[in-house]
């Protein structure tokens, strides 16, 4: 697969987006698209999804569109979803918890195999018939374990240095769901959810809103 | 406050963050911060933080740099939290449960006034001491009741369709957890939180960086 090197951010946080509509085109048993038929689920234009594509070598045919499962496997091949990755959650709070239950991350190749908690309270309870550990076992754990992911989902103070520990014991991916900004080495990636700022946005769009209605 | 009238989606998206990272210099009791120093925390540059707050009148002084109270009171008055937003929570699965007993949420201006679930089996239990209601005494609910923002988390098949009912009972506000789009007149202000998507952005960074590595 042709793959140019310089993919701009904007093209690469639309993939699973692609990857999204494509798996809804699949269910409803569609087998082809057309750009301008993607573009009107994707909510832009026919000719940014040709563009888009093309920038991965392009799998549409002039006069037929796209194969969705074969443009749906392409694009999850991109995203370096076809080989499962391997995932810790550190921190069992109830968010934590309704994570490691999601199904949606298991059916796309996101397998939580162990989460960790330091307190003392949850260790041993049960997540998915999984025992929360003791974090204290996470250098032992993470020696014996080929771990590709660390999911932070622990109380804003605590999350900077717990994700600095699992960084230096060899972790250097990392999904950061608590309510500060991760400080780690260059060489790590970090993916940020914050909750709260996407509500902070809400509010922003409200508010701003409200002040044009009022004009 | 002056605020000039085309402000970039970039530098909204930046004001939770400058607003999350001043509320920790307040923890940390920092009386005032250069932009230099503020742009070291929010990993960018100077000139970059001095052009984002002067969209909004600026509050720097020359010398003196910027206040730290003042500076996230001014944001948070621009965020629109210096009143509370209402929330309703629709699915009480884990996610939403989790996301119900969020105390971060509350102290930021979003408090959650009731949550509801179309299964028999979730009513009645409650959630921090709310009894889950029947999502058909929705409409009297909101009938009776002021609310701001309907946060939507419920399975990707049901999302569109009850987005749409909350919507036709006024609600103009969402949150979207559910891993699908919402299909909502253009009125509807909807900011989604597509956490699989974001797992996916990893995975791609992680397998871009591997081929790399490989070179």
């Amino acid at each position: 697969m042709k793959q140019s090197k310089s993919i701009s951010k904007a093209v690469i946080s639309r993939l699973p987006k692609y990857y999204r509509c494509l798996r809804e085109l699949l269910n409803q048993n569609i087998e082809r698209v057309s750009s301008e038929e993607l573009s009107a689920i994707m909510k832009t234009t026919a000719s940014q999804v040709r563009q888009d594509l093309n920038h991965f070598g392009g799998f549409g045919q002039q006069g037929y569109g796209y194969n969705v499962e074969n443009l749906y496997n392409e694009i999850g091949k991109i995203l370096g979803v076809e080989k499962p990755h391997k995932l810790i959650l550190i921190g069992a709070g109830n968010l934590g918890r309704a994570l490691f239950k999601f199904q949606n991350f298991r059916e796309n190749g996101f397998i939580f195999c162990n989460i960790f908690d330091a307190d003392p309270k949850l260790q041993g309870k049960s997540v998915n018939g999984i025992p929360i550990s003791d974090v204290k076992t996470l250098p032992q754990y993470l020696a014996d374990n080929d771990i590709d992911i660390a999911v932070i989902c622990v109380p804003t103070e605590a999350a900077r240095s717990i994700a600095m520990d699992v960084y230096d014991l060899g972790i250097r991916n990392f999904i950061n769901f608590a309510h500060t900004d991760l400080k780690l080495p260059d060489d790590a990636i970090v993916k940020n959810i914050h909750i709260l700022d996407s509500m902070l946005e809400l509010s922003y769009s409200i508010s701003t809103k409200k002040n044009e209605d009022l004009k």
